[in-house]
């Protein structure tokens, strides 16, 4: 595992673009084979199936394992969310960095259930990112520091990491991203948050339809590094590291909800088939997440409703995840059963 | 809990059911009032806050909690099964039910994910029920018995029943089971079941047909159990009996996919809401499942392919309803965490 807090600009994320790995058809192939065998009707488990594969190939053995899943919640806060654009005060992010420390937030209860590791990461708090209808909301530099610092994440053992974020404004951020990378306007992209009400749905809407109009030059039409630094904050630059360095480090990536989507999308410009190692836990009742995921080509595992963001949907899918983790490797085969194949 | 083994006739089963317990309206008051103080923006966990609803006002209790979930997969052989209605011979039932009692199906991974307890019920396997074209299935008295047998699957502790299937041809006799309680053509209900080809899909929609036109006078228009007995199973007789045992043992119910939800549709004529302390863990990718929901109003929680029966989808279910117990119980208040409400 290379060594990522040095990484000073933009330019070096670029270069690490470069030696991404790609699946490992063998481990798939394995894993497609076995499949044919086990004691149920070809495709009979779905999704299960189909996760199964995913797993072998981007964790580069088989069968797959899930012994020591993480969930990384990425803490940032927001200039932007001086104009209003959020239900909650500023200093919830921090109040409830301090209540997943304490273990009094659902993502506590989820991560209990799923049986997976939980890690908490500021990111300056005391310092919000520039309000972006005024400037990038950070510089290059700012927003390679924050991709470093998130790809400390991935330690070694890890063999599944779960993303979500905390940040009061950033379902703002969010928007603005998604609007800025897949354009249609900005009313497209913006929802009511944590529970804004129509006015302030409205003041969202100018303040992300203002900042794309702010950053048109350089948003958009970059290699959404730019588009991260210019639009995003310091918890979601944190989360697209944190997915580069899972692809580098061959460690399958549950994405949350519309912010930690909107996030890993910025790399999408990087380079084909960038998230290749990532799949949606859910989609999220936050409407601009199923626009997004439609513009990504991409089926959640879940649509439960859910915006509450901490990762929480991410969380939810590990038990499934070890589910087609443990049929995979654990049923037997119809050789094995000695149950009887299709009827000729 | 009373005894059911003696039940004998369908008139036994019927005075039963003039005893069913409502939902505890305190206990789901208190859940409501307690979820408005956690530490998360009001409705933010969405389909998990009405979970934990529902199971305290069908636990009784508040907090509920999920300690003691048990899955029961109940095996049963189908006369209706030496029509070529299935792609596997009838002997794969008793197979997977050895398969089950090994370890080595996917309900057992499953149940192993979840920290399930996993029953298997095996019904008579070397007595198949009658063929349904040529008369009833199974007489009243059998039918009768094959309930009061799957009663027995809920016993003193356990705080959840999930529920599902095994029997070769089943998928045949929930078709016909939901033609006669939903009406529409036989060719709504059918489909390729464990993997039958264009051929067999024909035969099976002609058998639904000619069964359903058989047992007209009876079936659809009664009170659902003499649908049962003519055009069931004993597998599918054996969960209407472990539902209304849940029932009257105040223990909530995830119902698996097509069979075992077309089994539960059966009661619906027997008493307004007699399924209310159910709940349908997943939509099958077995065609006819989705349109049985619909006639019966249910959303289920996943959308995930699955069509392989023996409770699968069900199991999957527990954990997220783990989830939703867990966050209910063990999230800080907002008082309790210092964490700052909404903004005025």
């Amino acid at each position: 595992m290379p060594e990522f807090t040095a990484l000073a600009s933009l330019d070096e994320i670029r270069r690490l673009v470069g030696d991404l790995p790609g699946p490992d058809l063998a481990a798939r192939d394995a894993a497609a084979e076995r499949q044919q065998h086990l004691t149920k009707p070809a495709g009979a488990l779905g999704r299960l199936e189909t996760l199964a594969l995913w797993l072998a190939e981007w964790q580069n053995r088989h069968p797959p394992r899930i012994d020591h899943p993480r969930v990384a919640v990425f803490a940032g806060n927001h200039g932007v969310a001086g104009r209003g654009v959020s239900a909650y005060p500023p200093a919830v992010t921090a109040q409830m960095v301090r209540n997943f420390i304490d273990g009094g937030a659902a993502i506590n209860q989820l991560c209990r259930v799923a049986d997976a590791d939980l890690r908490v990461y500021e990111l300056t708090l005391e310092r919000p990112t520039a309000d972006f209808v005024e400037g990038p909301a950070m510089s290059e530099g700012e927003c390679a520091h924050a991709i470093a610092y998130g790809m400390m994440a991935v330690e070694p053992g890890i063999d599944l990491l779960a993303l979500g974020e905390m940040g009061i404004g950033n379902t703002t951020s969010a928007a603005a991203l998604a609007h800025a990378l897949f354009g249609g306007t900005a009313a497209d992209w913006v929802g009511p948050g944590t529970g804004v009400d129509a006015a302030g749905i409205l003041r969202k809407t100018e303040t992300v339809t203002a900042a794309v109009l702010r950053h048109r030059a350089v948003a958009g039409n970059g290699d959404g590094l730019v588009t991260l630094a210019s639009l995003g904050g310091r918890e979601l630059a944190a989360i697209a590291g944190a997915v580069l360095a899972a692809r580098l480090a061959r460690v399958p990536v549950v994405l949350d909800g519309y912010a930690a989507t909107a996030a890993a999308a910025a790399l999408l410009p990087l380079a084909e088939g960038i998230l290749d190692h990532c799949i949606v836990a859910h989609v999220s009742a936050e409407p601009g997440h199923r626009r997004l995921l439609a513009a990504m080509g991409r089926e959640p595992l879940f649509d439960l409703g859910l915006r509450l963001g901490e990762a929480s949907g991410a969380a939810l899918a590990i038990p499934l995840l070890k589910a087609a983790v443990a049929c995979h490797a654990g049923m037997a085969t119809f050789a094995e059963a000695g149950v009887s194949g299709p009827a000729e």
